[in-house]
């Protein structure tokens, strides 16, 4: 089958590779109706983690059951299936307290960027359709293994309620499906902060109020005049930049929460600082699989439309072009067609 | 009047001073009933906060209005009162958000350990009670002023819920309190970490089901042991440090949350730590304006017995014996009398 592999910063290669198989009888194979390339995909391609082997890449999925190990009980062959980038038995105290992306027995899910992938801890991950879906909902399915289940998290942390004010830094996939959840929660204003049309415009169409297209003092500066100086009631930090945090911390008001879901790099928190603005944050890797029900429910039945974020398509065999695109800046997220 | 000033580290002095005036009209006078030493006090008595010049000490206080500024129309001369430590309007966003210490024109009580004390913001900031206490109930409504408010907001901050396991970091007078407040949330187990007999005491006393002596490691250990290696369901960091911080980290459940209400001195935390452990985290200084009406009552109910945790009572004139006492931790908290 075609596979992803990413050797060296800068350097991702689709090649030929055995397919997958049932490694543990918990596992489960799919083959894969789409993939796709994620922000967080982007911290090794640009060498900001390091990459000490080939890594079989790709973390988002949706698609149809081959084969179940044993154990395997809620999922049969031939089923189409969405699953959390967090891999969780769903049965632990850490899953039953709605934190999945803890479980005891949590991996991280990989080299979905390929035909076939193996999912481990299948009945604790996946969830079956009743029915194959129509093909233009699949963007929309295969958004919610990840960014849409990772913006949604961000909005439920940072304790978005009906008639708030949120904000939201960071117009990546991730960003914007932020956008879309606070909508959906009720906010009654919603400022991205963006400085690029595309995204701006796609930022409006899933429920921004307001667009804020400065930066640094500047930007906070703007979301303060617009929340009359009181800040915002909630916000997303959806970049895990050391500017995107400080940010966060200037724009919310005493007693809000920071909802945080980029993967922070670099980012160092001074106790005192946090104590007197009275800041409240919480973040990690988002338990998708808490929202997964009714985020394919809301997607089957139409209601919200998630797979818009991808803004490029290619076959899964350009898979390099993929990064490159996102890497530029040039697409938000590509879509790859198995 | 008699008054108290901290001139340099350990030098703490009672001395005659002019008694305060109205300096706004929205400003009351008070004679206090009784007055106290804060833990927070400790701070600059040990050196570890600059003194430049000598500090009028004390933000601890109830007592009877003898004046007010001509706007104030909430209590006036001859009623008792009780307030906050943070002196706000309880009119702005802020406070109508439930931070009143984050109020827009929040100021610190300072002056309280003198006779006679100056309230900015007297009607934000006082509740005056229906008929004057009983003498014996003086000593809980003073802790309602801070220690018991602050210890409450953290169990607040923690999302302490009926049922739930809570952990109190901290035996101060702060911490104790938090075990109070715990156990009036309805916490089913309440671990209360400390090292000393008479502590321990009053925390079991106060509702802890169970004493952890051990620290660092071995109380981490011990904490995980005893919540089946899930961790806590709610933190209440009442102490400031980083070693404190740490052990609250590392404690808390993924998911829960640190309500943290120690000043944190070099308190540094991790983004990505922080991020990988999903430890939710809220403090600062406890907005007690919110809870004062709800503590007031029951207090005047006798339906908690907050002041118990002043163990050394002695006049005024010796204010400079409870410092030492309490920086020798000879005693849990001073209460002055006036």
């Amino acid at each position: 089958m075609l596979g992803t592999k990413l050797y060296a910063p800068g350097d991702v290669r689709i090649e030929e590779m055995p397919e997958p198989t049932i490694l543990k009888p918990t596992d489960a194979l799919i083959r894969l109706a789409a993939t796709c390339v994620c922000g967080s995909d982007l911290w090794p391609y640009r060498g900001a983690n390091k990459v000490d082997a080939p890594l079989h890449m790709g973390h988002e999925y949706c698609g149809t059951v081959v084969a179940v190990g044993s154990e395997v009980t809620s999922v049969k062959p031939g089923q189409f299936v969405v699953g959390s980038f967090c891999l969780s038995d769903n049965t632990c105290p850490h899953c039953r307290f709605g934190f999945q992306s803890s479980c005891v027995q949590r991996e991280f899910m990989t080299g979905a960027q390929s035909e076939f992938a193996r999912v481990p801890l299948a009945d604790g991950t996946l969830i079956a359709l009743d029915n194959a879906p129509a093909d233009d909902l699949i963007p929309s399915l295969l958004a919610a293994s990840d960014v849409l289940g990772t913006g949604w998290y961000a909005a439920h942390a940072a304790q978005v309620q009906p008639g708030c004010t949120a904000v939201v830094i960071g117009d990546g996939a991730v960003g914007l499906m932020g956008v879309l959840a606070a909508q959906q929660m009720g906010a009654a204003r919603i400022i991205a902060m963006s400085r690029h049309k595309a995204r701006q415009e796609l930022a409006l169409e899933y429920g921004a109020t307001h667009i804020v297209t400065e930066r640094g003092d500047e930007g906070v500066a703007k979301v303060r005049e617009l929340t009359e100086q009181i800040g915002a009631d909630a916000v997303l930090e959806c970049v895990g930049t050391p500017q995107a945090m400080d940010q966060a911390l200037a724009i919310a008001r005493p007693g809000s929460m920071i909802g945080y879901v980029g993967v922070p790099h670099g980012v160092q928190l001074d106790g005192q600082r946090l104590f007197f603005s009275q800041t409240g944050m919480l973040g990690g890797p988002a338990p998708v699989r808490r929202f997964l029900p009714r985020l394919i429910d809301l997607i089957l039945d139409r209601k919200i439309n998630p797979g818009k974020v991808f803004d490029l398509e290619i076959p899964l065999a350009e898979v390099a072009e993929g990064y490159k695109a996102m890497d530029e800046r040039r697409a938000i997220k590509a879509l790859l067609r198995v």
